[in-house]
């Protein structure tokens, strides 16, 4: 189905009206970086990372437990299978992994919102997972339904985030069979923006894409990517049967899916940087290798969550010099391998949205950007090593994400960039607050956070000496006020309402 | 005077009980970048900046105020003199500034925390200037020199922090023309790291000079350097008198001088990038050349102190992507000229040591690294734009420091590093947390804050659930608890405090 037909389809009197009442919220494009990626590995260690991961799965191999379908296309590949375990021949998995593109276009509902992926490009999307929530209202709970429509809202008002994502918390009121339809529900008819399925079961994803089919239709969806689900890697080199069954369904239908290890280091990898790397590309490669036996062409990008350990606590650290070394690196093996990659976040460990969060979530975001990652999942609302979806921190870090966005603008050198004459006018012993060239250029010239404090001390004071939180709090409650919920045509609201109705009635209710 | 009698000289019997009964703080060695550079310009954007750097001197020029010995050099040099403008022809700063070291060492009383300044290495000193400081206990405050005290005991028990700097805080209660021997006295007393003098009048200039041959030995600081002081430009293109003055006293006596030009952008120079750096690098050629025509080889340091400015309020704003651009392209610049390089720090435009001050502390620490700082001047405790030094934010940031450390390891490839071993050992689906490879190398393997939080949820609340600025006024309080004063011979101490004394008496009070 073309995009006109798909636009026009429904467009009743009540979709006209829902468009001339919406308000139109900005969002900015995915970023296309203009400035050069940051490589800390040299030819001789990617060579020497390269190699050793071909060993690992030659030598040692990866499992694919309880997944005779996968086995038997592993062993029709040319790969050694015993029992659960794969091993790869040398060069064998790399080969594969040829096929998968280098750049693929997630398409939107809204085709202003459409995202492409890879190349040089930066697609940010929300925090995933998280089973409590946090704001300074009601404090730290479980997550529900209420909240997640709350974040997806959240979402789809900030400018800086270009992406829907998934399961931005987990509504633990919904049963655990059927969570996943009210979410994708809810991205689909409370954003316009891009957003992922759900891969807790393949008959989910199979869902997922039913439901994708409702929305875009059944051809659009047929020829395109619309959807970008998170298939993590049980580390070291373990591939769920669970995980795989939903890549599957993905890959058959042409969705894409982020293969990602998922790694605390020194617990799912080794201690070191380079044996870390490793194990990482050993394992992206296997995944997919694999997706790519499943369906050539599937658009695929090669993960990396990676964190250090506090090996007092055993809890998982963010912001550290090490994760930006694997970053760094992982994002150089991506590079090489002409795929996607999928890295960083707005990590952090830290309970509160205090100073101990912003450090770790500024230093993962600046790595994030110069490693050349092209999809930023976590890019905003992650607090305690993921375990809560914050409020506050949410607009807190998407203000944040405004400045990667001018920082990879990288530096003009046109002739009014240069700004001769404004020295000229200006003079030894001036100020340039009133030349021609400031009153030309200062409204594009510096990035300007919308959250953030720049008042003077006097008036700061006055306004009750507010922190960051307390500026993010008024600021949720302000964006969760203007929300206006983008227009949809209501054959397709109906048939999406539909169902979901059906399908929740199809099975009794499980918690587990 | 050789060190081995300068640390000899003394020597009685109370400096060895001194040194018996010290706690031995350990302080990191400066730190040595094993890690690229990352640069934003292109080679033809730097030929552009350069070629309009020269046309600014040549055509436009800069000015030299009250200064007839500065224009008397200049004119022999071959500079145009008209009145206070001096116009430099095309590509005769540049040449003058040739005779600079590209890197230089400036020595401490303890020769163990000798810095070496300029090429691959960065030094890191503490906030220099506030007149205000901040902690929870008293709130925002005009500075005292109990106050400067307390910073300097702090910088001497900062692992991470190599320099004990300069005015930490602006003592308000000494008088303005005192209060420099009352500053130098500290660092000399209460520290051992190397320090900075004196730059508010060449006569304070030169009290540096003197109180450095008492501590050093006159010999030693002729053939030496032991000051690294600050020498701002007055941007746009206006070299002060004052501080020429203090940069004469220090070149002639071989003493290091940072030449900074101090702009907010959009106010001191143009609102663009590439115009702010065409006049930074006017303006540094210009200084340090001027350096040079004083005397050739007096060690100097190429400086930018550059931020972007929030058009609505006027304030300077911090840890901005235009910040970012300015620092990356100026450390370029400055290698160009082989110099050494100082910029970046813990600057923050927020009234709070919170979210805002950590996000952008840490976006300005991180593109401080990556731009080969030589010298990060400000590298913790900075609030408010400079006005305030908060203590609280001095150790969040000094254990943040940390982290710059182990990120300019960058990545080792040997074989330990590798670990495959340690791959093969585990296998699939197995955990790293006890095998060999780790238990042999976790110690070493990940940076470990001194200061954030990494405990589980239940006890973090079970102990207050603390914010990061709580737990920093914890340590504060305990460094501070912990101190004790490195030894100094009596003989030094007493020729101090009689310095200090006679330099008091000869002159009445004067707090303007």
């Amino acid at each position: 189905m073309a995009e006109s037909a798909r636009r026009g389809r429904g467009g009743g009197g009540a979709a006209r009206r829902a468009a001339r009442s919406a308000v139109s919220f900005e969002t900015a494009k995915y970023i296309e970086r203009n400035i050069p990626n940051y490589e800390v590995l040299t030819e001789e260690a990617l060579q020497i990372i390269e190699y050793n991961a071909d060993t690992v799965l030659e030598e040692i191999g990866v499992n694919f437990p309880d997944n005779p379908e996968a086995l038997a296309l592993w062993r029709a590949s040319g790969a050694d299978v015993t029992g659960d375990r794969v091993r790869i021949p040398r060069g064998l998995a790399r080969e594969l992994c040829k096929t998968a593109p280098s750049q693929f276009t997630q398409h939107a509902r809204n085709p202003a919102r459409n995202v492409e992926i890879g190349g040089r490009n930066l697609v940010l999307a929300p925090v995933y997972g998280p089973p409590f929530v946090r704001d300074t209202a009601g404090g730290r709970r479980y997550a529900t339904m209420e909240d997640f429509n709350k974040f997806v809202k959240l979402g789809y008002m900030s400018k800086w985030l270009h992406h829907s994502g998934g399961t931005v918390c987990e509504p633990t009121d919904v049963p655990v069979n059927k969570r996943h339809l009210d979410m994708l529900h809810a991205h689909m008819t409370l954003s316009d923006k891009p957003f992922m399925g759900s891969v807790t079961e393949p008959s989910r994803a199979q869902d997922s894409v039913d439901m994708c089919k409702i929305l875009f239709g059944a051809d659009f969806v047929d020829q395109n990517t619309v959807m970008t689900s998170l298939v993590n890697i049980n580390s070291p080199m373990t591939f769920d049967d669970v995980m795989m069954g939903a890549l599957k369904v993905f890959a058959e239908n042409n969705q894409a899916s982020i293969i990602s290890p998922f790694i605390v280091g020194g617990a799912m990898a080794p201690v070191s940087v380079a044996g870390t790397l490793t194990q990482v590309l050993a394992e992206v490669m296997a995944g997919i290798a694999y997706s790519q036996l499943i369906r050539k062409g599937a658009p695929v990008i090669f993960g990396a969550f990676v964190t250090s350990i506090d090996m007092n606590s055993g809890a998982p650290t963010f912001g550290t010099p090490e994760a930006a070394h694997i970053t760094y690196g992982a994002g150089q093996l991506a590079r090489r391998m002409n795929l996607p990659f999928r890295s960083s976040g707005s990590f952090c460990g830290s309970k509160l949205p205090d100073a101990q969060a912003a450090y770790e979530t500024a230093n993962s975001l600046n790595m994030g950007l110069l490693s050349g990652v092209n999809f930023m999942l976590h890019a905003c609302g992650w607090l305690e090593g993921g375990l809560v979806a914050s409020f506050e921190k949410f607009v807190m870090d998407a203000d944040q994400l405004g400045a990667l966005h001018h920082l990879a603008r990288g530096v003009e050198i046109d002739e009014n960039a240069q700004a001769l004459d404004a020295i000229r006018e200006v003079g030894p012993g001036g100020h340039y607050l009133g030349c021609a060239h400031t009153q030309a250029n200062f409204k594009e010239a510096f990035w300007k956070s919308d959250l953030l404090d720049y008042k003077p001390f006097e008036t700061w004071s006055d306004e009750g000496a507010r922190d960051t939180q307390s500026l993010a709090a008024a600021r949720v409650e302000k964006l969760l006020g203007d929300y206006v919920q983008p227009p949809m045509d209501p054959e397709t609201r109906a048939a999406l309402d539909a169902f979901v109705a059906e399908r929740k009635a199809a099975e009794p209710d499980s918690f587990m």
